[in-house]
């Protein structure tokens, strides 16, 4: 079986307050040594049939992300 | 440069509510072909030197997880 994987990011020059709270909390876990933490979305799409990336680029643009603040990437993934 | 990959998903056997809402919004984007779609977290470290995928299992299973829920896996990426 194949799914296709989509990945949102907010892009590089958007805050993300949500990842900077994390990476505030690791030097409480004795973890000194991370620089950057991001945190997006992965949204993982099964299809009837041949999975068809072209089709979850169409919905990643108009339904999974915000193209004005947020880069996707789409790819086709095996599974066992 | 590397950084260290943590995907984090709802176990199978739990619920998705967030990910249903958008299974049942495609037909009206004209999408009739997509059985499943399930949302997850996608988690970007940037290590200070070499990327570690062990100290990264054990952020994400002490911050970025819950383990009675969700499953991740860590995976080193390179990028360019």
């Amino acid at each position: 079986m194949a799914r296709v994987v989509v990945d949102v990011m907010l892009k590089p020059e958007i805050l993300d307050p949500q990842g900077q709270a994390v990476a505030d909390a690791l030097p409480r876990l004795g973890v000194d040594n991370v620089t950057s933490v991001r945190i997006g979305r992965r949204i993982e799409l099964v299809f009837d049939g041949t999975p068809d990336a072209g089709k979850a680029r169409q919905i990643a643009d108009r339904l999974l992300a915000n193209p004005v603040i947020e880069d996707y990437t789409v790819r086709v993934e095996e599974t066992l």
